[in-house]
């Protein structure tokens, strides 16, 4: 299944992409796509209802973020051999683990705010990984069973906040609008291979970044088995497991996002994001 | 006020402590201690009721964390000088930002789980701050009224998670239990003077911590104004403003928790949190 929330900012509604792809609304039958509506049990629920039962959406409306309520926002730095090398970081021995502020997540396609003081903000395709069951101490064998499904993520970044102003990443990484995700939760069944999934991003049609999860360097379970030593994972965490190369900050000269640029970005089979920049 | 939660993990009531030290439910009045329930007109309207008039809590029910629903908890490092040099760092030109997982907020009495492949798990009482209305850009002369209470963190941190696993330090900050907030709420009118509150921490009866937050290095004001320019806030946001000297990682030879351990801390005028050590 393709969920979906679609709405205004706050008071999104559930919804599914049928495969015609018009927009049928799920609200009769959950209340959100979030906690634990992305177990096992509801999705196989959900999985059960004929989409042409469903009203169809009319319009087109803003679609928001996939997942709602996300209690964690975590990220895996360095993730890819190529993007280490270009930010000139070694890569590292375990998944390295920083987290964006909650508060950054948007939908897909709303405008990315460039924070007032920001002079180097820049842009990382990535896949997401949304949690769908509680998660502690799970084994790299069984992790991928904790998983709802997959999505698109743009791990917007001011490098300057990020790595000159006092440590830790965090601080370039939380802003408002910084974490689209989305359009679509695709639920992990209708993704064959997450390790072998094409992605890319464009800035006003130029592609700077055209890899494949295939080059990553902790695997999708690998990474949700290593955290879940650290910190318990709950349903509706989303994980952003890394960028591969072509970021603003690898380009010779670096390159940044400025006010009336355009970003589109996308992964094979998760739906594509489109963004355009504004000043904050 | 001071506010509270009381009763099971994930099942708690909003509450109140009165001037006799009993225990008042809430729950006809709000359904939490959480979001918009901590902005100014609400909390005023909460003043308004008669303590006198709300039941009386019986027995001694499990204490919650006293915000629920913790939409980011903040930390901020290095925020006292004589900290900084017990650990080897220097300090910081600006407030160094880093999060705690939400899922290790508990409350302040439960046991604090060592996690399992542990061998540094260390303590760190703070001043916390929980933010009551939205807060983006604010000036540091704004920033306090923007500040619904105070309360007493314990930041347990996991050193070699923290230090030695593959950078940022959020590693070793996030484990389940490792953020216990409260008791109590204490809304901002009483706390007359928020950078001149002693505290300390104990574990078995000794006294490892003992200091106040006069002699914290960024003030909560200036921390608040900081953060607001990388990230918005939301009510329900904790802010942990750092930790005085006396952790176990500045011990020599250094001292780590154990399970048995018990630990005792508190801040004048905002409770005192017991915690038990148990292995994880």
């Amino acid at each position: 299944m393709k969920l979906l929330r679609y709405g205004a900012l706050g008071a999104e509604k559930p919804g599914l992409m049928d495969a015609d792809g018009q927009i049928r609304d799920l609200s009769g039958v959950i209340d959100d796509i979030a906690g634990d509506t992305l177990g096992d049990a509801a999705l196989d629920k959900l999985r059960s209802v004929d989409p042409a039962s469903l009203p169809v959406v009319d319009g087109s409306p803003r679609i928001g973020a996939c997942v709602g309520h996300v209690g964690k926002f975590i990220c895996i730095g360095l993730n890819y051999a190529d993007h280490a090398a270009e930010s000139g970081l070694a890569l590292p021995e375990e998944p390295v683990i920083f987290f964006k502020a909650t508060s950054s997540v948007c939908g897909p396609n709303d405008d990315t705010e460039i924070p007032r003081t920001s002079v180097k903000t820049d842009w990382e395709v990535e896949l997401g990984v949304v949690i769908g069951k509680h998660t502690k101490y799970v084994s790299k064998e069984d992790a991928l069973d904790h998983v709802a499904g997959y999505c698109v993520v743009n791990d917007l970044s001011e490098r300057d906040f990020q790595l000159h102003r006092s440590g830790q990443w965090v601080k370039g990484k939380s802003c408002d609008t910084f974490g689209p995700i989305g359009p679509w939760l695709v639920t992990r069944d209708e993704v064959a291979d997450p390790q072998n999934l094409p992605m890319y991003l464009e800035v006003n049609g130029h592609r700077y970044q055209d890899g494949s999860t295939a080059t990553m360097h902790f695997d999708v379970a690998t990474v949700i088995s290593h955290l879940s030593q650290f910190m318990s994972l709950q349903p509706g965490d989303v994980i952003s497991t890394g960028t591969p190369p072509g970021v603003g900050l690898g380009q010779k000269p670096e390159v940044y996002l400025k006010p009336g640029d355009k970003m589109e970005l996308g992964i094979e089979g998760l739906g594509v994001q489109h963004q355009t920049v504004v000043a904050g």
